[in-house]
């Protein structure tokens, strides 16, 4: 039988891929419309075209690489890391560096303090939240507010303890970034710098067209109930950041200077939400492209004609089993944060679609509400998607094995097809789930329930803790 | 032992087939009942019955299969994929000739034109739809007119855009249905075409069944309030139309021509939603088929007597492979209209529910709603039980598998058996849940619960937005 | 090392059991302890006591067994099946004799007209009951009776179907039972008649003092409103009946015969649910028990004394599949009874829990209701547990694979062993859901939730439908 | 090729050990970066530095092992036990002997009568509560003190019946202690009696804090309301208990010693649910502390240096087989016990979650009820946190066995690796959930479910049941 006969096809040795090709598709297909007469005219036409395919493989193999050392993932958020530092949050040293031994959190360094001060003027203004609250009542919705002020101090402090254990997950990156960077491994469509930058770029913009767009609101509301009320304000950035800190100059005396300082505060608790989904996002993109590097690696493999010898596979397979263990460390050392990353999202996006049955007072809120919401919507499915593509790109090389030929079938190989099986590979949030696409539908399924029991409830306790208008600090009234 | 004898029984070869035989069953059954000294005489009669096997085997093999090139997928949806294009449905060019290669989107075609004059159609009542709801307040119920032109306007784009790449997944189905319509595969029961004709054309008669339907209530509704109103209709078809798309006639002056033409396009709308289900029942049945074929192909060894050789299993596993690479194929090209069509189903099917406690006004309305709500609920089930069939076959071989003895074990049947057991062959809404039949159970007791916890809600939004008899254009009073 | 030693310790054979014994836990243990230079005297001693091993080998296998063919399912059904006749409910024919192939239905039999008689007597009360409804008005609750009877007929037309094709069922199980009857296999504790027996008469016990229990909670309200209404009635059965059967008696003339026939058919219909239930429960000890035996064989491995051969684990797989194919036929025949069994018993666990808060009017109501849920509740876990044992059993083999030595590891092991980790062998609803007791938790969770749901819904619905006290046949009023 | 080269590197021998060791990771690293021709010299450097390397194994094998027998569970939680039998809980006889053989339930000795009349008191107090709710009206909170004594005594009584079969358990684990305080097992950090101790004296201690902070608390709003109903309480003891137990006292007259007696039992009463959860906690990290021991054991291999032999692993998975029966014997034993635990804390949780909104009279019960709320909730979780990291660690293996390079891997070891996927090694409420990660999380998600389905529920049935100030005995008044 043609069988056996292809077993004899002479393996091809590419030493420098540890690559070994049979002619094996070509003969199979042969072999399949041929009668056995005719087999023996079909063997010289098949040297002949095995020729042209050696070369044609030499080409692929050869042509598509370009090695690039410095497209590394520490590289590519370095801008990010940097632009989140001017706003105090992972406030590591050494990230302009290209050395990831050298990262560290110098304790006793101007963005450690900085960090320090945002986190314990957000306590701040979380304590005096929580005294408004009980003076004008507690409901559903407005303690988002001190649950904003809570949340975004937890979100800092995880990144600083984060950035204690950077260098030791950094130094892993590295060094898998490096075995990715060189033959024969190659990086299809854009560099990771690239599409790190891109995605972390355009959600930054994003959310700065949010931030503004909450400004305008919150101007717009304050011009229209000067207007509504007859107040005449000679001072307007005083007027408008007495109202939005009323919680603070309650109790402290307003001054320009701590004004600007609150705004600067403020920009950045609002940042530090998209900081940490950003970087969520980052960290998968990162790690799902290796993944995706394994996957066109062994994808010139899936026609057929180039079957492996052993080396090839156990050179994969080492490399996998690397960026499993890059996974493994990254996933222990964010789990918190992906924890809370989640949590938030999910809560917030609760609440914003209970108040989509609210009458909005104009336009502007108008716009302003379905932006926040879609925005925060579409935040979510990325951090979410992103973080699923891993399980995705994980899992593809199944795919790929499953149409190696019995000839190349090898001890290696099995043991490679057993793990893939068997092994959840994907971001968790603590080993309490893991991030796939099911888990993103089985989310949305509880978001759809929870607001249908909600929306009934909610529509009771409305009636507590609402502030009416023209009241000068609003809790003064109660 | 016996177990060394039934070793020794001789494989017969079936080149023609790559089965090897060996009269295993035979063997094993006599070796149980017997004491070792008979069994020097049984071998004897063993020879013998072992011609009489070979004869059977031989007529088994050889008389069932009767090759017809002819009974693909493609031609047998052909005058489906016609009667939609004349509603300006999945305009794709080429489906009346025989070659897929040939299938192509040709933008400058009556078909595509059209397709976007339907399309436009739609999007301009979803407008006037918005607006009319703006007027009279929506509630739960209301809201469906809106979401039902916005749904058909998704659903027709969603199959312009399928049609754009449809050739490749056409090309691939091509070679499939090539491979199966050929020796040794065979077909059990109808052939494909019967089966995909019968399900697509029962299912468009009871969609026009419910259509005439809908006009008949929609009718009696009218004359019943004529009646009641004491008004004098002089051209009933006006009367008919001016009210039925009154979102458009409250912006546009009526003339006749229009009113034809708009009664066109809804029909259209109202046949995109049953369209899009029977595709993907009739892809399902497509697949599934192909499966049941190698199910039915692996049969014929699950009594034990015929034991196949290496060939056998890599021929079988390499075409259930391409099955399976099919499939993935067509997941990925309908995933969108999947999940589109799921939510549309669900939601729909809670809607129609929430209606169940809702006096009747008349036995015709009474009629329709639960033909229509019926209807529904069956032709969900049928998607899914029918995209469920494809997991379900897939994983048959697992069950003859499991039977084939240890002397015809070898790498490539645990390579097939493992990679049966562990892959998920399904259809899949984009990653986020796979087609199974415990998908539906789940499914089920969600609408259960959702219909539960909204019976409550729904009773107090129902004040609102509704339009009293007599109202001459209904929103006018607004 | 003593790993070669071991691999020399002459493997015993027991060509009667195709088991093959090596001192292998002995050894190991005897190593393990030991330093390598007491290892030659040990060598002898472990001689001797090989021998006494032997003895207790020999001893163990044999005692034990004694063949009890008569001892199948089919026998051990026969009482219940015939009961059920008595009350028209699987009309089978042929039950009585000892050949499977014997059963059929027979169409024109006393059995089969009895059967035809009370479903189209059932038919006819749901018809009325539907009339009573329509006058009294539709709540959750009085809904229930409606369901009631076309519940019944329902598993009566079920079970007529199952007659069909029971004796395709009933040959295989005869074929089971055999050689599970037979040496090697042992039965230990109870046999399967006896088991069966107890179980069913228990039960049916149970039902048969739940509905003396509702005959005298009836009477007894019944004797409270005739003192309170002052009511004479001179014939009480009479009183009783006409009460009983309103919806039938408003309809038709009283006579003491037909009175005697509804209370007939009202008693047939209260078994059929219980006899639904015992008959799932009954296959499933059926089959487990088989799965036991298996388990039970196996357990004299698991010491680690006897290691068997290869030809040992063909037969023991072989069987497993056979009670696998079993009961994969089984579970094709009872699909629509196991689908309708779970709908039924949950309907009426979450119906009666909801009257739990309604005021009973007196003990003897009292403790109808409370022996009544409680019977419910009882009866469908031990229809989930006793569904689920077959899944724990099936699963069993795998604990005692874990422990054989790599010595006695084989091909056939590795087969059994892969089967035993990745098949779902279980009864399933139609495939819909696996009947294992992680679907019994979460049916709990589930009823649960409806019934937090639903309590504040029944409030509400609670007004409508109920019949004041003293009417003279309820419904008349309205 | 350097993969032939590869093999043909010695394998070194450690028989004391078990393991074999070859200089593959290094052999694997230098043939990585050098080309072929350089390759003759690094084999000189290969063997220097092979001899600097199995000094450093021989080191690591050696050094940090420090047998110790008495480090075993039976010693760790005879403490616990004692303290429980002070308060009549679990009253096993022989706990304080080293003999696992001596463990067994003496029926007429101290402990148990002691047991006995606890059981036996709570089950009066039951009584006696029912009795007051019946006059006082059921509503969801108040039924919570019946709810209390039923599941003490249940709890009671299931320690009772576990202490008839204890022996079998203790003797099993005893057996594992022996092994696992032996080389080549080594404990890493904590001894395993450290943490027991450590875990259940700290939760004892909270747990006696929050009974204190309970009795603070209730003395607090005594004095309230003395002061505020202007009582004169001559002896404040008398009134304590009299308003304590105030069930009892209304059957019985008040004498000191009973109030002693009562306030013994309650104190009791309330120990059994803290040392059930602790008692789950100590058996949870026994066994997990196990499974670490085996992967610190195979970490040693997880750098690639050291790759054991067949022997090494036969005796690792004997070893894990053998914690596996433990786990398993352990869960049948405990399996009641389990779910009684879970479903008490998750009721609990529920209620005391439901009381969030109560207006609370002063700061003290306000310290208690949040002490208390968050109590609860820090005990359930770590009760699933420590039952689950027997889940965790017991997959741990496999992420080592990945990494074995392909010259290490026999049958053994996929053996063990395919039992490692397959398995679900974990503690299990009877078969009905096993304790891992994911199930907290879906707790946590069904917790919420209930508690946003029950807020609404709860403020009807809020004005039943409750009792008045100044009221004597509370319930005289009904």
């Amino acid at each position: 039988m043609f069988g056996t006969a292809w077993r004899s096809v002479p393996l091809i040795d590419y030493p420098a891929f540890g690559v070994k090709t049979i002619l094996g598709n070509l003969g199979r297909q042969i072999g399949r419309h041929q009668s056995p007469e005719t087999k023996a005219t079909t063997a010289m036409t098949l040297a002949a075209k095995g020729h042209a395919l050696r070369q044609k493989v030499h080409q692929r193999l050869r042509s598509k690489i370009a090695d690039d050392e410095r497209d590394t993932f520490l590289r590519a958020i370095r801008p990010f890391v940097l632009l989140g530092q001017v706003f105090g949050i992972f406030p590591i040293y050494g990230i302009t560096g290209s050395d990831p031994g050298q990262l560290r959190l110098k304790w006793f360094s101007l963005r450690v303090v900085l960090n320090l001060v945002v986190v314990v003027t957000a306590l701040l203004q979380a304590f005096f939240e929580y005294g408004r609250l009980k003076m004008i009542g507690v409901n559903a919705k407005n303690v988002s507010g001190l649950i904003f002020f809570l949340d975004a101090a937890v979100i800092n402090v995880l990144f600083l303890n984060l950035a204690t254990g950077w260098r030791t997950v950094a130094s892993k990156w590295h060094e898998v970034d490096q075995t990715f960077n060189r033959t024969p491994y190659q990086m299809v469509g854009w560099s990771l710098r690239k599409r790190l930058r891109v995605a972390s770029f355009t959600l930054l913009f994003l959310a700065f067209v949010e931030h503004i767009l909450s400004i305008v609101s919150t101007v717009h509301n304050q011009l229209n109930e000067i207007h509504y009320c007859n107040w005449t304000v000679p001072d307007y950035f005083k007027h408008y950041t007495l109202r939005r800190f009323a919680n603070i100059y309650l109790n402290f005396t307003f001054n320009h200077l701590s004004a600007v300082f609150f705004t600067y505060v403020s920009s950045a608790l609002t940042i530090y939400w998209n900081y940490q989904d950003i970087f969520i996002i980052a960290i998968s993109i990162g790690i799902s492209t290796r993944f995706q590097q394994i996957n066109n690696h062994l994808r010139m493999l899936s026609d057929g004609v180039l079957i492996p010898g052993e080396e090839f596979w156990i050179r994969v397979r080492t490399n996998y089993v690397q960026v499993c263990e890059l996974l493994d460390d990254v996933d222990r050392a964010i789990s918190w944060t992906m924890l809370i990353s989640c949590a938030t999202n999910l809560y917030y996006i609760c609440l914003q679609i209970l108040h989509v049955s609210k009458k909005l007072a104009n336009p502007v809120e108008d716009a302003y509400y379905w932006f926040s919401l879609l925005f925060l919507i579409l935040r979510t499915v990325i951090v979410f998607l992103s973080a699923a593509h891993i399980n995705d790109c994980a899992k593809k090389p199944l795919e790929i094995i499953m149409k190696i030929p019995n000839v190349g079938w090898c001890v290696e190989l099995e043991r490679f097809s057993t793990q893939l099986k068997s092994e959840k590979v994907a971001l968790s949030g603590m080993g309490f789930f893991n991030l796939t696409r099911q888990l993103l539908f089985s989310m949305a399924g509880t978001i759809v329930t929870y607001e249908l029991v909600m929306l009934k409830f909610d529509q009771q306790s409305e009636s507590m803790g609402n502030i009416p208008l023209c009241s000068k600090f609003a809790f003064e009234k109660f």
